[in-house]
């Protein structure tokens, strides 16, 4: 008999090989993993919402994992957080759920947020938080032209030849932008995503916002169908793993 | 013949000693000066608005400095940061002012915000951004109490015993709360503060959110015109320095 814990989870990817556990590079897998043992004095393997990459952050990435003892939730919660000071990870959130709930194959959609610091001077309490265009971007043509995405597309042109997903075709919610004074956030939100799917969009948008491309540029790069066709990838500390729905 | 150069500054205070400059410190101040010494060839002096504790932040903090030679102000912006780099403090803004113009005595109003991180687990992505706060705090409590502190009152409760200003009585025009999930901000906005002032009212406050003080202790915590009277002083990292009206 083993208990299932649900962990919410934040962190700032700087500095971390992406989520998730590799035998050589530090990950925020491998660091909660290694926590959790010390804390719970169990052999633990983690399972992750979803893999984000290097310098990705996240405000709650969704793990599970299961342990033979039966603690209080916050006990879980700090005995982790305890082992983890002082690097920038912190478990928001413990439940114990039922046995059959799996973080990734039941989570039915994804948010992310992706940052963008729109102003001259580089940035200095965004650095590695924000992608930092110092050009002026038009973002009512952005938004206009990612309506375009919106919907369910083969999303082959926005895909690493490296993708596993067994299909490319996908189905995004909305796309919502949002202007605070110099930050722009866009916030794309889908049943689930391709590899590299949210920074190759952001990163065509951003070229639509300095008229570098057009709507129908992007119309044709998303019929092309192409996972050769070169390819605009966002930096990825602009990056937010925000929200999973189950 | 010299020429005024008005420079908006943002920082990121961990790790710094503060922003005056220091013989055997590191200074936001002091790096500046480096940095603009270094790009303009001239023997440098700074003025700051205001000084700031160290571990304290700037969103805009404003600065002036006479130069000989008339430059573009934006090669002044992206010489200094280019020699600030890769420290987490960046000129954002630069013109040249009359030579009347005072970074500190020419201020007529000053914004700080303070940021509270309201919930059971410590920050992550907040790391020395924000004051983490375990216990949920009753803000419309803490919203109610502030208005006693709001208009011309003698602050010495709320000063310590270095601070240097002349006169105790100051005037705050307003203190706003703003609540975005588990973020707490709130902006004070007076014509001048005292030394600790915002964050030993925050302090206060934080008690009465808390429940273990209430407004009529701030009434007579205030009424007690007392330098030496026990401080409750919110810490350094959650403070920003928001900004200057001239």
């Amino acid at each position: 008999m083993t208990y299932r814990y649900k962990v919410s989870i934040e962190y700032e990817g700087t500095g971390y090989s992406g989520w998730q556990k590799q035998t050589n590079a530090k990950t925020t897998q491998g660091e909660i993993e290694k926590s959790l043992q010390q804390f719970s004095q169990e052999k633990i393997v983690t399972h992750g919402m979803g893999r984000t990459d290097a310098g990705v952050h996240a405000i709650a990435q969704i793990a599970h994992f299961d342990l033979e003892k039966k603690w209080d939730t916050n006990t879980v919660l700090q005995g982790i957080n305890y082992f983890l000071k002082p690097q920038p990870i912190v478990i928001t959130g413990c439940e114990i759920v039922s046995n059959d709930f799996h973080a990734r194959h039941s989570a039915k959609k994804r948010t992310y947020q992706y940052v963008i610091l729109n102003r001259f001077a580089n940035p200095a309490l965004d650095k590695n938080r924000a992608w930092h265009v110092s050009k002026n971007l038009d973002v009512q043509k952005m938004e206009e032209a990612s309506k375009l995405l919106i919907g369910k597309h083969d999303f082959t042109s926005f895909r690493t030849t490296l993708c596993e997903a067994k299909s490319p075709v996908k189905t995004i919610e909305y796309i919502r932008f949002n202007i605070e004074g110099e930050r722009i956030t866009i916030e794309i939100c889908a049943e689930s995503f391709l590899h590299h799917m949210v920074r190759n969009i952001v990163g065509f948008l951003q070229l639509i916002g300095s008229g570098k491309k057009t709507a129908n540029d992007l119309k044709e790069y998303l019929e092309a169908n192409d996972v050769h066709i070169i390819k605009y990838t966002a930096p990825a500390c602009g990056l937010y793993f925000t929200k999973v729905e189950y």
